[in-house]
């Protein structure tokens, strides 16, 4: 199979994160941070280690605030459902996931707070300019992606940071297609809450994601439950990581997740390089064949390849790509539906081939056939 | 190291499991239920056959209504603040474990609720005479561990079902302790809700808990995200189980919790009887040593051995244990306050070695030779 999913999850585990994930099954096999015997401590620092690490890798201040939820949307839930000021505002853009639209605006629906959506400019991103003119007095959060899973588009997150500080706004990014890919640092890009989804660019394992906190923010628990500390209170406990981390934490996953920060920090630059050329080749030859319509935003070369067919809809194309094919990508909306309405493709949807740095050009070449020969088939009515 | 803290998590993990998450890793790295090619549907296959698994194995109705939160925590989480009536009351007990009574105490500090909490008897467990006397007009809610984490005390869960269907009350059971030793079936004890630690009893691994519906249980969502469904909304779906499952899934846990299953159910007589063979052995053992005070509930040989020595906290003996016989249990207050406070045991917490199928009378004899020489050097106070 040619896997062209990476947005979705990374496709292919470098074997140092299976084999981290292994040993901890068989030899870690305790509950970190709650008996006090020397396996469970042994598991209690290995977590503590990738708090480290991946503090390290997001220039976050404190690892005591780098939180392990189940995966990115509870990271983003937490940011959000935890920071929320009744009667306030939260601005946010078009380019967003669902993970984000969708607590925000169950939390307008409950008339907790109102949502402000900026569209993206012509270079498929918002523009800082954009956001300030969308703040209000009552705004207190301004989220945003930093690189949309549709089209692939960058978000300022320089400018957007600086003028967040200035205004004294949160500010929460969603990693989930950047983290391993691009370059994010927490503390001089004045980011209070970053989101990341571990199993995509950093090609750990899925179940767990990161809530990456500042020094300042203070967020109220969503989950209530044990935490190994404080046992004799019915409350939940205000330190963190453990006011935010309820019940047993996924050791196999943040053992993979700590070989995988390993790996990303050795291969990311030479992996960004790949995926440039890759992209860049895919997004030079496809327009050159009959009925293609590009959606990756312009200059745009991080993987993300989005496209339509004419004539045919997104999950049909996918489906003959997969069965005709063996070739992996995504159609539909991507969990992205106000990108879709910005973009005129919410009937259609979108394909999404999303490139890994394990992809290669002959994976290139015969999917630049394959859709070749879908287009063709579909100008002229054939099968 | 002996291990004898499998009711914080099951200590060794059968092959089956491990390979099964092995093979998710390398082989199934897809986002089920995201795309529609042919490796993501073949995890979402497989999440789907773990569903049907888990509602066979818990007597659930549906395998729709088998939920995959991220452990048990989560899933009580979920049934918890996901069925708040406001100005409700529900009735719980003493047993309870933090993830039942932090949730609930938190919906009460925050004025939504009201929290009944029922003592439990002299043979450790609640009677069912008790929670009736405790319901009143205002209930909604019974909510009852089924194996208490500390005494192993077993609730009569059908005694309860029965009322609470009578009395059309909620019945939510924690079966966290539970479920893979004991026997429990949704619908002929009337369960409601069932929320599972798979990495306990079932030796599945941390990373997934699973929160099973009965057919007439409607939660609100308290987690919003991508779903793979209805993604042109910005409101989370209502259909189960995506309407409570956001973001995306753990495949190698699942995957693992479907072998996990089946493992179980060709092993589970076998184990019961180990354990109360083992469990029976100690609880004669351990009262003849000077200066030991059995909490394991009367006539209790479910693994849960529970004890403190005189003269040393619960904390320095388990510390003791470990580094001078490396012996893994646990000491303190196991995330249940309530029990402790009832127990008396609040300050000394209390010693538990909780037993698991794999081990052996070999291990039983060290550790009873180790608990001999603690409580003698505390008696004579020499080290």
């Amino acid at each position: 199979m040619i896997y062209f999913d990476n947005s979705a999850t990374g496709g292919v585990k470098p074997d140092g994160v299976i084999n981290a994930a292994q040993n901890a099954m068989r030899f870690l096999s305790a509950n970190p941070g709650r008996s006090g015997h020397s396996l469970s401590l042994k598991a209690g620092m290995l977590v503590y280690d990738t708090r480290k690490k991946a503090a390290q890798l997001l220039g976050a201040p404190d690892p005591e605030r780098v939180i392990f939820p189940l995966n990115c949307t509870q990271a983003l839930n937490t940011a959000i459902l935890g920071s929320v000021i009744s009667g306030g505002n939260v601005v946010t853009t078009a380019n967003e996931h669902n993970s984000v639209l969708r607590p925000l605006f169950e939390l307008q629906r409950a008339g907790r707070i109102t949502v402000s959506v900026v569209s993206p400019e012509q270079n498929g991103a918002v523009s800082v300019q954009a956001i300030e003119r969308a703040v209000t007095p009552r705004t207190y959060m301004v989220a945003v992606n930093h690189i949309s899973n549709v089209t692939g588009a960058v978000a300022p997150i320089d400018e957007i940071g600086k003028f967040c500080r200035k205004r004294k706004l949160l500010f929460l990014v969603d990693g989930a297609q950047s983290v391993g890919y691009g370059e994010l640092d927490m503390t001089e890009q004045n980011i209070d809450m970053l989101a990341v989804a571990p199993h995509k660019g950093l090609r750990a394992l899925q179940g767990v994601g990161i809530l990456a906190l500042g020094p300042d923010v203070q967020l109220r628990p969503t989950l209530f439950g044990g935490t190994g500390t404080q046992s004799e209170s019915v409350f939940q406990p205000d330190e963190l990581p453990e006011a935010l981390e309820a019940g047993t934490l996924p050791t196999p996953a943040i053992a993979a997740l700590n070989a995988a920060i390993t790996h990303n920090q050795k291969t990311r630059a030479e992996s960004r390089r790949k995926l440039r050329e890759l992209s860049a080749y895919l997004l030079e030859m496809l327009p050159r064949i009959a009925g293609i319509h590009i959606y990756t935003a312009p200059e745009t070369y991080n993987g993300m390849v989005s496209f339509t067919i004419d004539g045919i809809g997104s999950m049909d194309a996918c489906n003959i790509l997969s069965s005709q094919y063996d070739i992996a990508v995504r159609g539909g909306l991507h969990c992205a539906p106000l990108v879709h309405r910005h973009l005129g493709t919410l009937q259609s949807g979108i394909i999404r081939a999303s490139l890994g740095s394990e992809n290669t050009f002959g994976e290139a070449d015969f999917f630049l056939r394959a859709v070749r020969e879908i287009a063709h088939t579909e100008r002229n009515g054939t099968l």
